[in-house]
């Protein structure tokens, strides 16, 4: 089994209008509601692939309720702790005339210090049945900066390998505690590291602790600074579409083949297939099977040369 | 007791952001939920005027759920009919910056034979028990466009005084009815008059069936064309605030008075004094008791000279 965390779950809606005009009413013409937070999304991917996956995390009020219902839609087994407050809703507004999407997100819940005690029993019961674990996105108030790196270290006492994929000052702490793998955007890693050079930023990212890690550089693909190499691997020219979730589905590929003890062109094969299937599908964060398979064959793994 | 009907009710969010800009992410910094759709919202200002008020129209689902558990907070009495489908939300992001909100509404649930008949009885019993009604906003999916004319007719058999807020063919439809009472906006008047003088309108507006038509027309007041005559009442001049929900408490303010058999200079008075109030409140479309009370000497009510 695959275990994912997501502290700050959300309802995601996306809202279809025809324009968003800034200070004008809007009819919204189509309203999607899915189950979300960057954990959730990588369970959903791990699970269409055909994985057992089990999520844990917050969910509380009606908001938690009705994702807790959503999630019965997918084969995954929800382990989600209860909370006092209102998970948070995101809103994404897709605007017909441009593409383009306005992003709302509420903050989320405060976490109790009872709420957290409740998850790390969860969190550590779980730790003794998975075979890899991920912790995504963004910390839900209440809870302290170093909870991630306390995470971390569970799964390492545990033997289980560990992927963290979050970033700014929870990022810097979780690397700390030496994750096997990290999945920074370019953002995230210039942030981290202050090198918008992604292959000095990713090579300095790992030696302030991850065991790996693997940079996320859109259209460019995969960079990945493991101990056995570095290499890059890179999806077809010119594909066009809605970037949402295309992280999550890379972070999805990497776990799904660790899982299956792949080697590292495999595994960054994988992802980038799988991230430019979720980018070319017609609806957000969603992706197709074919797709994916139509595109393993056409992702490019080059190795860069080992420094002397 | 005053009835009020809200057939297409909204959870009411508003959102705080900073600044509202297209196509980027925004960290909301605010929630508030509140009940709405405006038959609630004209409920929620004659409770708070003591008057004692019963709300029906439909509530369905989760966000159905939230809306109800919301009005338990008011001194009303709830006889919502409930649906299968999900009672829709309404977002209003609250820009920092510039003070404007943008506003995004969801269609509503598309309302079945079965429950427009469910309702029609609830609607018909409750015309026994009511001093007036008021029927109030747009038409859920799935409701014919003459709806609002059968309930007009009813209340009228019923003997009980009816007044009618809506637009676009509904409202065309409602007038042919014979309303006691409309109050459409400037907009609303333009487009069922093809006029935009707001006094030959709001004429024509009655011979169009309506008993008494009163516009109402932002900082210039109400216009109320009467079978006992024509009046403006009009607010302060140079009020800053949020209009959103002035148009409601207006209702209230004549329904209140309505039931109080105040004369029409009075009524017009009350009405432009919780209008005042609303747009002066700091949490849009409520109002503050000691601000009205200070509002209601400062409306100036003129009578316009008789047709010869």
């Amino acid at each position: 089994m695959i275990l994912t965390v997501t502290l700050n779950t959300a309802l995601d809606l996306t809202y279809r209008v025809p324009r968003l005009t800034p200070h004008t009413s809007h009819r919204v013409t189509e309203v999607v509601e899915r189950p979300g937070g960057k954990g959730l999304n990588v369970a959903r991917v791990l699970a269409a692939l055909g994985h057992q996956v089990t999520v844990t995390g917050f969910a509380g009020g009606t908001t938690g309720a009705v994702l807790r219902d959503l999630l019965t839609q997918y084969p995954l087994t929800d382990a989600l702790v209860p909370v006092t407050g209102n998970t948070r809703r995101t809103i994404a507004v897709a605007d017909a005339a441009s593409g383009d999407t306005t992003q709302l997100n509420e903050p989320g819940p405060a976490i109790t210090s009872t709420e957290w005690h409740a998850f790390l029993a969860r969190y550590t019961e779980l730790l003794h049945t998975c075979e890899a674990v991920a912790l995504c996105g963004s910390l839900p108030p209440g809870i302290h900066v170093g909870a991630y790196a306390d995470l971390v270290r569970r799964a390492r006492a545990a033997g289980v390998p560990v992927l963290l994929d979050t970033s700014g000052e929870p990022l810097r702490r979780g690397i700390a505690a030496r994750p096997d793998l990290i999945k920074p955007n370019a953002g995230e890693l210039a942030e981290l590291t202050g090198s918008r050079d992604p292959l000095r930023a990713t090579l300095d990212a790992r030696r302030r602790g991850a065991h790996t890690v693997v940079a996320s550089l859109g259209p460019d693909g995969l960079l990945a600074a493991t101990p056995r190499g570095t290499w890059q691997a890179t999806p077809p020219r010119g594909l066009k579409g809605n970037p949402t979730g295309a992280g999550d589905s890379a972070v999805a590929g990497l776990l799904s083949a660790l899982a299956e003890a792949q080697d590292w062109p495999t595994r960054l094969t994988r992802a980038v297939a799988l991230s430019a299937a979720t980018v070319l599908a017609p609806v957000a964060g969603e992706f197709d099977h074919e797709t994916y398979e139509a595109m393993l064959p056409r992702v490019t793994v080059t190795e860069h040369a080992r420094a002397a």
